[in-house]
Parts: C-alpha cells; structure tokens; sequence
C-alpha cells in the first residue's frame, strides 16, 4: 500500500475494518494533481475489492483538507496536442469526464467512505467531499465553492450533488458568491453532520463513528448506500420497487439470523467479510 | 369503526372534521404487526372517502410512537412455503411490495395527514411519518433509522422520502448510523414543523392545527396535496404545466367564490364538503 | 427606462454593471397585477440582453416586498369570454401557463437574479423570489404561503421551487398551513441566506454582494446559472455530462487566462461583457 | 368463476395452464360498461393469484372484440351528484381514473396476456389492447382510434402506450384522424403480431402460443414481463441495473436447474408452479 | 398575410378552416434562410391564435419541399462578433436554441399540423416535418439526414424527435450514413403515414384529411395533440394522471354533447370555433 | 494485436479507416465466454483510442455469428464461493453488472460500430447487435431472444434496448416466446438496416458503408453518436439544450471549413484524424 504518491492507505491497528484514505500532498494544500486524479480510482477500486475493509474515511495529511484542484494541472487540462478547435473541444470534454469518474469512484466504491475535514476544503476539495456519504469537520474547517473565482464553472460535482445535500438555495448562494462559510454554517446547512472542537477530537469520534458501522452488517450497509443512491435518481415509487427486489435478494442471509439471534441473546453480533 | 384491532379512529367532537387515526399496539410499543398492515390502507381509504373527514391526525396510543415492524412478523416474512429459491424470492418480493403499499396509503390518500410523534419512533416509525403531510412531535420524542442494526436494508420508504425532507447528506447520515436523534435535531433538519413542550401541549396544538387545515376550502387542500406529490416526482417545467391543467378543471369553484366574498365581507369563508 | 408601470429599472451609478429591478405598485403593496405579468418578462428580457447588466437585484419600492397576485386581477382571470365550460377551461389553461411564464423568465434570464426581500412576501411573491437566484431578507420581513386560503392551489411555482429549496415537509407544512414565517425561520430552512437588520442594511449589504458577482467572469456566471438549473431536472450521472460538455464550449476563454494571470500577479481581475 | 357478468373465464381443458378471459357482452358488441369496469380488474388479480394459471389469452364471444365504452356509461359519468363544478370536476378526475385502473390491472397481473382480436377494435378496445403484452388478431378485425369522433381526449391510455408499440407518428396520426385501419396494417406497425386467416385459426395458433409460453419457467416468463414494464418507464442504465438486481434474486432457482438439465438430457423441462 | 418573405399562409376557399403554411424560396429549393426562422414562429403563433384556424398543413412552393438549412445562413452562424472563444461559443449555443425555438414551434402551437412533402426533404427539411404532427408524401419526395455531410452533428431537433417515430435503430443508420432514401422507405418506417403517386395526388387526399381533422371537436383535438406531447416525455403513470387531470377540465364541453347527440340523430356534428 | 482469444482484429487494408472486430470462437458457434466477457472492453477501448479507427465492423468467425452466453460460462457464475445466500447474491449481481458492461462498451466506444449478422444470432447475441449503432445480416441469418427457455430473464441488454429498436409491442412478443425470426422480420421491424443475399456480399456492401462513414468528418459522426444517445435517455426539450451546448464546443471546427469548402470546390472532403 505504498505505491501511491498523492495518497496515503492507512490502517490504524491491524484487525480494524476501518481503513483510512488520505490526500497526502501536504506542502501543496492537497491541491489535486495529476498523480491525485490516476491513483484515487485505484486506491478506492482496491478498498471495495479488500474483503477486510468495511468503513473508509477520507482526510488529509497537513494543515489543509484540500485547496483544490492544482493551477499547473488545470493549465495543462487547457494546452492542446490539436490546432483545431473542435479536437480540441472533444479532448477537452472526455478529460473532464475523466476527471469526474476519479470523483465519483467514491460513489461506486460499495463501502461507505466517511469525509474527515479540516482546515480549507476549496473548490474541488467540495467536489470531493459532497461526493462521500458522509462528512464532519473540525471547528477550523472552512469551505469556499471558489470555481467561480478561476472564471470557472464548476465541472467536478458540485453543482450536481451539493443542491441535494444543503438544498437548492443555498447550493445556489454558496456556487455564485464563491463566499468562505464555516462549519457552523455547513453542519445548520446539513453539509457536514458534526463539527468537533479539534481535528484530534474529530479522528477521535469518525474513528469510533466509522468503528461503528464496520461492525454492523456488510450487507446491510452496501444495500443502503446503493439504495440511496439509485433512489437519489428515481421517484418514489420506482425507489420502493428497487429496493424490495433488492432485498428479495439480499434481505434472506446470515446476517439477519445472526442479527435477530444477537438480539434475543442481548449480544453484539458478529457478521462475516463481504 | 370499532372494527380494527391495531388501530382507532377517533373523532374528538361529533361537528369536528379532524380524525384521529391510532397506532394503538401499546403493549407493544405500537410495533408493526400483521394486523397493522392489513388494516391501515383500509383505515385510510376509509378515511379518504368519508366526506366528514378534511383532516387527519396520525399519533399513537401509550408511551412510545412507534417501536418499527414487530420481530415476529418479520420473522414470518422469512419463512418460506416454497423450497425453491427462486419462487421464495418473488414471494418475498410481492410482500414487502404490500407493505409498501401500506405506508403509501398515506400518500394516496386525499386528505392532509399530520403525524403526531412522541416517545419512540423508530425503524417502521421512520417509514410511516415520512409518508406523512406534516410531522410534529414532542419533547420527549427521538427517532431511530433502526433497520441497518437488524442488518435490514430500509425497504418501506425511508431511504427514498427522507432524503427529500431532510436532504441528502443528512439522511446518508442517520441511515447509515443508525444513531438516536431528538426531536431538535429533527426539527433543525426539516423531519418536524416544530417540538411541543409534552405531549400533551403537542396534542392541543395539533389539534389547532388541523381543524385549521379543516377549516379551509377542501378543494385547494386536496390540490395542494396531491401537486406537491406529483411535482416532487417531475421536473419543473412539467409541474408547472401539471398545476396550471389541475387548476383549470379544479379552480373555477364555489370555494374560490367564497374565499373572495368571505376576504371581502371580513368573515370567515365556510367550504362545503368534499 | 422609463416605460414600465409596474415595474422600475435602476443602475444606481452609470458604471455600476448591477441593475435594480424594482416592483413599483407600493400602494397596492405591489400586488402583482396585469400590468405586471405583462412587463415583467420583457424587463427581464431586456437586462438579459444588455451587456452592461452583470447582476439583478430584484426588490420592492413601498412598504411591502409583495402582497401576491391582484385579487381584481384574480377575478378577472375567472370571467369567461366562452359560454361553454370546456373552452373555458382550456382559456384558463394558457392564461395560467402566460402567468408562470412571467415568473419563469427569472430562470430564462441568463444573469444572476438576487431577491431582496422586506415587509411582506405573500402568495405571488412566494412564487417570485422562489424562481430567483439568491435571496436576501430584512428582519421585518414576513412570509405566507397564502393561497390555500383563497381557496387556491398555489399555481405559479411554489409548489414546484419551494421544496427544492427548503425540503419537501418544510414546504408541505407551509403550503397546507398558510402561516406567517419570520425571516428568521426563512433562514433557518435555506430559503434566504441571510436576515439583515433593515431594509437598509439589506440593501448595502445586498448591493456589495451584487458588485461582486458582477466583477466576477460573466461567462463562469452564467454557466454556474445555467448549469445548477439544468442539473436539477437531470439525475447526477447526466448533470456531469451536460457540464462536461458545456465546460468544453466555454471553458478556453480570455475569462480564465484573465483569471489565472490576475491570480498569478496578485491583481483584481477584469472581465469582459458577455 | 360463473360469477362474472361482463366476462368469462374459460379454462379449455382440466390440465391446461392456459385461461381464458373473455368480454361477454357480445350483445353490444363488448361495449366496456359498468360491470366490465368493475369486473376486469378482479379478475385479472384472481388469475394473477391462482398458481394454476401460467398464461391469459384476452379475446371476446359475439362478431366484435369491442366497441369501445359504452356510451350510456359515458353519460353516466358526466353526470354529477355536485352541483359544485370544482367538486364535480375533482369526482370526475377520480372517475377516470379508476377506470385507468382498471385497463392497467393488464399490467399489474404478473402473468402474460395475450390479446385476440377479431372483428372490430375501437376506442376503449385499443386502450385494452395496447395494456396487453401480445397481441394477435384475425384477417377480419379493424382498428379505430374513435375517441376524438366522440370529442374526447383517449384517457385510457391508448395515448401513453400506443407510441411506445407503433412509434410517435403513427398514433399521431391514427389518434387525431381516428380513421379505420386493417388487420396487416397493425402488423406493420408493430400492433399486432400475426394476422390469421380467421378467428378459427387465430384461436388454435394463439391456443398454441400461450401454450408454450406456459411450458416456459413461470419465473423467467413474470421477470420478462416485469423487467420489460419497469425498463420502458427507466433509462437503459438505470434498467440494466434492475435486471441485474432482479436477477441476483431470481436466477439462482429450481427452474434454472431444470432448463440446463433438460437441455443437457434433451428433454422437455418441466417447471414448477410459480 | 402577406408580410411574410419565407413563408406564405394560404386558406383554399374562405370557409375552410384548413390553412396552409407554405415554405416560399423556391429558388432556393426551400432552404432554411434568416428569414425563415424569423418569420416561421410568427406565423405559427398567429396561426394558432386565429380561432378560423382548426388545422394547418405545412407544405412548400416549387420543386422541391427543402433543401436543408441555407449554406450562407450557415456561415454567417459561424462568423462571430466576439474575439473571445468563450463569449463566441455563448452566443453560438444561444444562436443554436434560437434556430430550435423555430422549429419546436410546430408543437407549441395547439392546433394540428400536418407536412405534406413532395421532392427533396434534406437536413433542416427532416427537423421540420419531424417537428409535426403527421406527414405525407408524394412518390417523388425523397430523404437525407444529410448533416452529417456538412461535418455537423444534427441540431435542430431529428436526432431526438426521429428515433421515437422510426426507432431508434432506424434514425441511428440514417443520421450515420446521410443516405438518401424513399418515400415508399419512409411510410415503412413509419415517418410517413401514406405515399401518394403525384403531388397534385397529395394535396387533394391531405386537404380532404385536414378538413377531416377540422371537422372534429377543437377541444379533442387540441387534448390529443398536447397528450401525446406531454406523455412523449413522461412515464406511463404520469401520462395516465396526466390526461385525467386534463379532461376532468376539458371533457365536459359542449362538444361533448354536441357529439353525443350527432351521434344519437346521426347527423353530422357542429362544434364552436376554440 | 494478436493478444486476443475469442476475438481478432482486422484491418483489411493498411490504409483503411475501417477495423473488424470478429468474435472468433467458431468451433463453439462464438458463445460469449469468460474470455469474451474480459477481451471484448479492451478491445472496443484501444480501438476507440486509436486514432486510425474511424468505423467498426462488428463480425463473427464461422459459420454463426453467435450463439449466446457459453452454458459453461452460466454455471460458473452460479457456483458460489460464500455458504451465504445474501452474499451470494451480492456476488452475482456485481458478476451481471461486469457482464452487462462488457456489452454497454460498445455505446461507450466513440466510434461508430457496424454489426454485420450471418447465421444465429441468438440470446447473448442479440443483447450485443443491439448495442452496436447499426445493424445488417445476411439472408441466411436468424435471430432468437433465447433466455427464457433457459429459464432466464435476459440480463445483458435485450429488455432495455430491442424495445426502444423495434417497438415495444414486438420486442415484448420476441422475449416472451422465444421464437425464431428471420433476417426479412428483422429488417421490417427495423433490428437491421438491410438483409443481404449472402455473407459475401453483406460483407463487400458493409465494407463500403463502413468506408463511407470512415471518409466523413469523425466529430461530426462522434458527435452523431453520442447525441443520439445521449436524448434516448432525455425528454426532447432537454436532447435540443443538450446538442446545443455540444455544437457549441464542437461545431466551430476545421472540418466544418472543409466541408464547407469541399462543397463549394466540389470535391471529396479531406479530414483529419481525431
């Protein structure tokens, strides 16, 4: 788990089911850079595929979350092999998406992934952390919706997902104004779900947060994300369908004998690897 | 309407246009059982056709709300009367389909549904007032997204209307946490419209509430209803085209008549049955 | 100018790119009358149009923000050129969708529209300030969604936008209840993003925002605009594409080398007209 | 099953899987009426329940599959108990769609239903057939669109599901032409199947059809079914994926084990009852 | 009607209440030039507000029906003002929504529009006649989807309307290859509804169909044309709630009974100008 | 690219723009095998990257163009690795899902593919003719929706596209019983384009279609492909915003000038890679 330059794998003690995914280019804020953009896909393809891991929290090392997207790598997304314009459009177009599918690696990847923020979570630092399923912060987090500011509309997620999360009049506010608003203001807007007084008592508590859901049922735990999700893109009723053929499926397993047989014995129970 | 063994209908004054629909389970903290989902959609349609009825408070008998689907029920959805897998799964499928269908009885009903909560209103409970029009609780409530614990995929609503209500980042959260929360945090979120001092201040003033709703030209509550549900599941421009089609055949009536005359002459309009 | 009689447009200084749009029938609490669906599109298209427009503050001379549509209008929508009902109702019909076309070219007009909002905000001009951009309010300012009690299904797109931006049981409770809400409240729910302590301090503060958007790229403005709308009647997988594809069209632009080079020289950047 | 007075339900032989469903009004001409519209959906959901039935064939006694709603029942429904037009209108919005209802209980019943017409198929006879899964018909039938004859907008559903089997255009055009069309044109359009010489043999082959259909594994026949509806009302992602949900919980069966084993021993496989 | 330079509007005889809008460049075979998509919404909102007006067929001068859209049109579409690539691709987008606003206003307007073609119908000459109702043609007319031709992907509305009236395997062959193909071609895919075997063949048999469709009820046609618009684009279920809500305020019309009692004295009906 | 085993890649000439993907396992009548499942991605993956490609002929080794998924291969992905049903399923939907988008890469791929059918195309093999872009067989050709005997709902594409191809109605008719239809059915219900006396000469006509897409302008055709795509799965007012943004970004390119300029010097238009 050391192949990665921009990243960092980390696994706090050796029986955890809780692995830690972190940006790991401190001196450059996190910037997202090329090597970012190449190695997040992998690492979270390789966390799904790790039967071990059944929680994932995504932080940083350094002073700052992430200041977003790297200039030098934005101007070389610009620079065109082509003289022409339309080639040139259409290369620009499919590195766009290209970039977008290393951010929504977070949503494919079936294990929930906790976002752990401190310190500046810009531009695409939102992209990122609107694209987990969940978020906390520390009290000196603070956030800016900036692409505006770099003459930008912002193409990574934003303005697709953050609507949904803190609704759409604030999403809108927040994506025009490019204003700094703390955590305060983003756990009232329901962006992050807590704000701790330090980052040392946020890893604190995700850790035991994330501690949490990695003991309960593997299964139980994919099929909700996977239902919020495609539910997020259907009405109602198509999303009550989906969910009972989902669990005609998948409701009929050990883990719900294990967990109504932990319940009767008033024991923790205890489910097996996904 | 003696006729029900899980629930009661009460009218609190024989003038009165506001029914009372009970979970009335105490003993067992109003769990829901077999009987609960066979009688509800009956009680609603009921409800729904009754012309004395213009408003409908949902609430519960005894200390708690709503303690989610009864263990032995769902341990009877499990068993199968067929041994080939296939067939128990299209079994179990149509099953939690029915009870869907009994929680969206909320819904297909015309009449404004508000839930009272107060104690415990957990798992099912989540799924039952989420189908609800209003929600208010008390300051004794707090509410579970229980079901990843019993290593259940929610699969009666709550993972398709929360994220609507309360937003999407919010309810990921609580779903997959299943963490307590009090009725603050639910009014902070948008889950209730506001958190009464005790029950029974709660009850009083929903009382109010909805003989207030009652008070009001059937017609356009209907509308008003059954718009918001149909616009939630379309987009804009295909709301708008729906309320303007809606209001064509349903606003040139004697109500619109009468709130203009009753605004004019300073009075309060009276609205004639539905 | 000069030529509305609903309506007034203002440019406070000759150079400044933020136009006021100022509804202008304080007397009758600038109900919203057949003058005013009349000139409210074209204003708005004009603004569009004119290049030296960057930012639209859409506020209200008077007293009061709006007190909803004209009932005298109101009524006269009712009367009937046609003895027969059926082509009453499809008369109806189009005058209906004429209406929530006016309301609608908020969302058409390419510029950023900020809501500035005192006094009272009822019915009509619930529908408005939900089809703007951004919504600002003075803490005397008050809100009802008024139209249940005109016997009405609110039909000019509260029904549609307000969920959207303050979740689905927020604005259920509202539409069904017809209660006054404070700006206070409007804030908490994510319908304006802040309460200012007077009209005047609203308008200030307002105007400073409104200056910064305009000195910001208009062609990543008008993209985030644009996009956020289009996004919202789309699920996230095609929101992504569509803004790929935009960013491709508008992305290589004197804008964001302007942006990058006054970034790198530590320089205010300058941008110019669209 | 004698208890029917617009239908009849024929089963051919003891052992057959194959039931018939039959308009038995051949006195006017199968013209749907009020006993149809409250018979045909408790009929469907009977043979939907009886493990016996495997396939329904949908055909009519007398000279003509059906005249379309009877006109006497048409009158019935505009006339009103209200002397209310707002409440008169919101009845008859009811009204029709109940009546809808009961053309999509075609859809609802999980088994598949083939449709045999012969002799004329008009108005509400085209809403019935385009809710059928197959349909066949004899050299002798014809097709009208006839509501617009009757200064009706079709409101069961010839309007929604008729594009989606013949293409935009061509219902476009028979649905405001509402001219009479043959037997092979319906074949060119997709309408239906086969045309047969003569009710005779449009009888045997069809007998034959739902034959073998019925001999097929009942999971695989009501998934194909199923899948098909769900996948015309999703997009072709969002479809693949509810197939393959579908098929993580339908596919690992007896009937799967019994169609490879049959294949293998080259013989006839034979299914249990769904 | 004799402002137009395009187009010419033309009533046969002063009694009919077919009017024919007729392409006017014949020296240019019809090419879609400025002045065409200037003037083309114009005089379809004139013509749809025009109460003599109860069907429209779209037909062109000279010997072909058109020719696509014109190449020095084209050009000076590419030729910018700006010297910005952003500002120019803003406008070029807006320049392209406008050219799509003359040709969607085949369906916004309410009446019915049939094309009758004759000669060649290539590239801007397939976005139109896909844009109406119903289509015919002579033996001589034949078809390109001839964009492609031009290094132009299709904008002006085939590559979205044509896969629902052919299929979409169909109109992917034709936009791919730009091959030329037959009216005979053209009825199997269904975008034709008849071939004739002369122009003056046509014309008669379409003026007898027009007059046909203006005979009928106003009120069931104007319904079926927007129906099936509106349930082009919604799911089944929407579509189904759609028209309910429509005719509980159309249907009971005076042409409804004007229908009804032609029907019982069997005489033919007379209904009110819309 | 010799790398392969169930498939091979042709190019006929070194200067040709057309590439030939066949399925080579003749010995097994080219049923789609593990092999298959990982080769086919990364064969449409490299040919979409390289820029020599400009069209794709999709073609089969041997006597049948496919038989459908190997029976082999089926049970292998029955067989289960966990002792628990819920992970089970899980597992198998992940396997379906990875099937399915070895399938969708054909729509993933920018380039347009040609599938040219000889023999059996059967089960598996019509869930992959019907993702390619266009479609052609040989007289001897003929199609079978085979799942269903195999006591299977087809799960790799048929359900979500033949409908959207050939009609509702027949695809529905197709997938239930499971009949064989030959190449002159396929062809009037639009699965392909033509049917060709023999392989040998669908194969010399296929070349010259394949070429003759190859010589046009590849934006525009990827352009085609990708818009056609793209509105399938959009109402068509979003399909129109949609073209329009791409040709915003597209449109201005150097093969529009020499389009433009081919046409004026009448001559074959020349253009580059992409």
């Amino acid at each position: 788990m050391a192949e990665f330059k921009a990243l960092e794998i980390v696994q706090k003690s050796p029986n955890s089911q809780v692995f830690h995914l972190r940006l790991n280019n401190p001196s450059h804020r996190n910037a997202l850079s090329h090597d970012f953009f190449a190695e997040f896909p992998k690492a979270l393809s390789s966390l799904d595929q790790n039967p071990n891991v059944r929680a994932i929290v995504l932080s940083a090392n350094g002073i700052h979350f992430c200041s977003g997207i790297e200039v030098k790598y934005l101007n070389s997304l610009r620079s065109s092999s082509s003289t022409d314009h339309g080639r040139e459009r259409e290369r620009l177009r499919r590195e766009i998406k290209r970039l977008q599918g290393a951010i929504s690696a977070l949503e494919q990847c079936r294990k929930p992934i906790i976002a752990a923020i401190h310190g500046a979570c810009i531009g695409g630092g939102i992209d990122l952390v609107s694209a987990c399923d969940v978020r906390y912060c520390s009290k000196d987090a603070f956030f800016i919706v900036k692409e505006v500011d770099l003459a930008i509309t912002a193409d990574l997620g934003t303005l697709q997902r953050l609507p949904r999360i803190i609704g759409y009049g604030n999403a809108v506010e927040l994506a025009l104004t490019g204003r700094r608003f703390s955590g305060s203001e983003a756990k009232a807007m329901g962006l992050v779900s807590s704000v701790f007084e330090s980052k040392a008592a946020m890893d604190e508590a995700v850790e035991a947060i994330a501690e949490g859901i990695a003991a309960k049922s593997p299964l139980a735990i994919v099929g909700t994300k996977e239902v919020l999700l495609r539910s997020r893109d259907m009405n109602v009723e198509q999303g009550l369908d989906y969910v009972a053929t989902w669990n005609s499926a998948m409701l009929p397993s050990d883990d719900l004998k294990e967990a109504v047989s932990a319940h009767v014995q008033k024991r923790k129970p205890v489910f097996a690897k996904l």
